[in-house]
């Protein structure tokens, strides 16, 4: 099967097969006028249309971008996907100055979602789960990471990373599971927090390993939450199953959490609010993926990651929803772009790149995925825009008009297709 | 004709026939469970289903809210919605640090759109207009201001008057024209502004008039556009022709704006950045409706109005998008109220009624739009969505599903129908 994208202004992508640090992130290819050209899942050819008809026989399928722009799928990097019940009155009660821990104490915050959670049923939470990855899709997100952690028990966090397997069976976005059990001190233990850390590691992780069920392992390293040497047992741990390494670091406080995403070898760090220089300086050496979370800065009217420093201390960043029902609830890659640029001072074009090649580093797909070039999956968005900026410049509106996965079209003209 | 809306979760909308003001915004009618019956162009029952059917014929045609929740269409009361030409190059220059006065010296800001606006054939802008209306629609829309001002000359102020008296015969969204001559002084009067005053005086109000092209006037007053005295000059003028007054007020710097609106009886004033509490204390006394533009806030990295302290006041405060290719690209009013929210410090609640009566209100229309209640026109959303709060909770992605604009349903399951 092959498709053949013509009509577009310009194809936009970031290239390589690792992150991109730097000033370098800022560099994006464009091509005016190319066509891609897509044999069963990859990307085989972009370029001119002359050039493509001397060289390919007429493509089984057509996709016209009628003027728009091609850019990669996105990747979203960092999200909660499969949790139950929302939690919009807390936030209400936010706007008007109640703070995190009045209403945690209240019974709200995430003990709200975990007990939500635990509640629901397989088929309420993958319906809940497949509505997600609707509106991811619709917006342009070809490829996700999801977590586990609002189970924080053995059976919940089976449940939901079960469901995260049953979901990318059905659905065209792919789904890159991560336990992570090393969420939250679960109430039942919070008495013994070092308890519930050989909890995980004698049952939760091996439990989830010997089912395939992630590929991944994050832990909140936190004050209150997961302390540095907690957070090490844990992901020691998961070395035992090669999961690869992500981290909630330095977001309320500075606990040295960049410096030991750097010392355990992580793929990502997230949040990074409270990130220091000698943080900044870990993460660009180790090659560690700074994931700028602009939706939790906007929702909990906090300050921004300094991903202005990060970049020109030559750390890649990628940016990513973080879609949860308590601090930031958007699937939109697009509207975190927004965010990401006149919130927290990225251009465009290294938004960009945050949102496709680096996030998808981050996942340790960017051999894969995350740019538009020959060898590389063909997971493609044709915008209804002149330009990629237009993405952050001409905010607030869906402007993803078509969406390829693996070479097939499964957005057209806004609407999901129904064999998706 | 008439149309049940059925299905809902809960109705949701402010009550009355004038704007809301103070801490009264945010209370919100909830009706849980209730239908809509609208009959023609208007709504005649808001309530229980089994008292519907007691009183009521069935309906010709059904809406299904499928468990989501109605809200008043909304009403978008300050954009520039007919201009031609973008400006995502300048955006990100202003995103390096580029200065607004540094990017108008090399011929951007403001005067590039009014080139490219003369520039452009009817049809040209027609069309543009025509999809901005579109993606308005799409978001929840079903009235909007519009002014002219990128024309600053008599025939393309004209021309952009007359693109949206044929948008709104074509197109499902009411519009309210303005006449903005009075946007800035154009290039070739700017060493003589009082001269152009005159000129808009003597020959594009009365132009404008002659045709019925506007029902509004606007006046952009700022250092270095229009001086109050000259505000006062236009506004006068305008009272001619009976046009409803709108005042662009206190954006840049404090030059009186509020007291000045107050003084001339606007409707409404608009930006309000640099409002002070005398501004504040006179808009509250004449009634005149504050008109919060965060998208201009978000867009520029500036400061948010005080609604806090506005609402607080007794003033009623309204939000719009203030759609332009420099300030604030965007049509969404989700997005806006997202940004009244979360940017500004709004209220959910507040900031529907900013979204719906209010804004119906700061156009002369409350007695007749802005909420969901027996002889208002039926101008209705439904969201995909439990509540309300899910508007500004569940940020970034489109919830609006179905969209009926006087007793007709014209947008169904997220897409405009043909006959619109």
């Amino acid at each position: 099967m092959s498709l053949l994208v013509t009509g577009a202004r310009v194809v936009a992508t970031p290239r390589g097969r690792a992150a991109v640090a730097g000033r370098d992130q800022g560099h994006l290819e464009m091509s005016p006028g190319a066509v891609v050209r897509c044999e069963g899942a990859d990307v085989v050819f972009v370029g001119d249309r002359g050039e493509h008809d001397r060289s390919f026989a007429p493509a089984d399928e057509a996709l016209d971008a009628a003027g728009g722009c091609v850019v990669p799928g996105f990747v979203d990097p960092h999200t909660h996907l499969p949790f139950a019940g929302a939690r919009e009155d807390e936030f209400d009660r936010r706007l008007a100055g109640e703070t995190y821990a009045e209403i945690a104490a209240a019974g709200g915050g995430i003990v709200s979602t975990v007990a939500a959670t635990r509640r629901a049923g397989f088929d309420e939470l993958l319906a809940l789960t497949l509505a997600r990855l609707d509106r991811q899709l619709l917006t342009g997100t070809t490829t996700t990471e999801a977590k586990s952690g609002y189970g924080l028990e053995l059976e919940t966090e089976i449940k939901q990373l079960r469901v995260l397997r049953e979901a990318g069976r059905r659905h065209p976005v792919e789904i890159a599971a991560t336990a992570m059990p090393g969420h939250e001190v679960p109430p039942e233990w919070r008495h013994d927090p070092d308890a519930y850390v050989e909890l995980v590691v004698r049952e939760i992780h091996p439990a989830i390993a010997a089912e395939g069920l992630a590929e991944g392992v994050d832990v909140f390293c936190e004050r209150g939450v997961f302390s540095p040497d907690q957070t090490r047992r844990l992901v020691a741990d998961a070395a035992r199953f090669g999961w690869r390494v992500h981290l909630h670091a330095d977001e309320l406080c500075n606990l040295g959490g960049a410096e030991l995403a750097a010392e355990l070898g992580a793929a990502s760090a997230s949040h990074l609010l409270h990130v220091s220089d000698a943080g900044i300086a870990a993460l660009a050496r180790a090659g560690v993926v700074a994931v700028a979370l602009p939706g939790v800065s906007f929702f909990l009217r906090d300050r921004f990651a300094p991903v202005r420093r990060l970049v020109d201390a030559g750390v890649a960043v990628a940016l990513a929803t973080d879609c949860n029902p308590g601090s930031s609830h958007t699937e939109s890659m697009p509207a975190i772009m927004a965010l990401g640029c006149l919130g927290a001072g990225l251009s465009t074009e290294e938004a960009l790149t945050a949102a496709t090649l680096n996030a998808a580093a981050a996942l340790g797909r960017a051999d894969r995925l995350g740019s538009i070039e020959p060898g590389k999956q063909a997971d493609l968005v044709v915008l209804d825009a002149p330009s990629p900026k237009h993405l952050v410049y001409h905010f607030g509106v869906n402007l993803v008009r078509h969406v390829v996965k693996a070479g097939r079209v499964v957005v057209r003209d806004g609407r999901k297709l129904a064999h998706s």
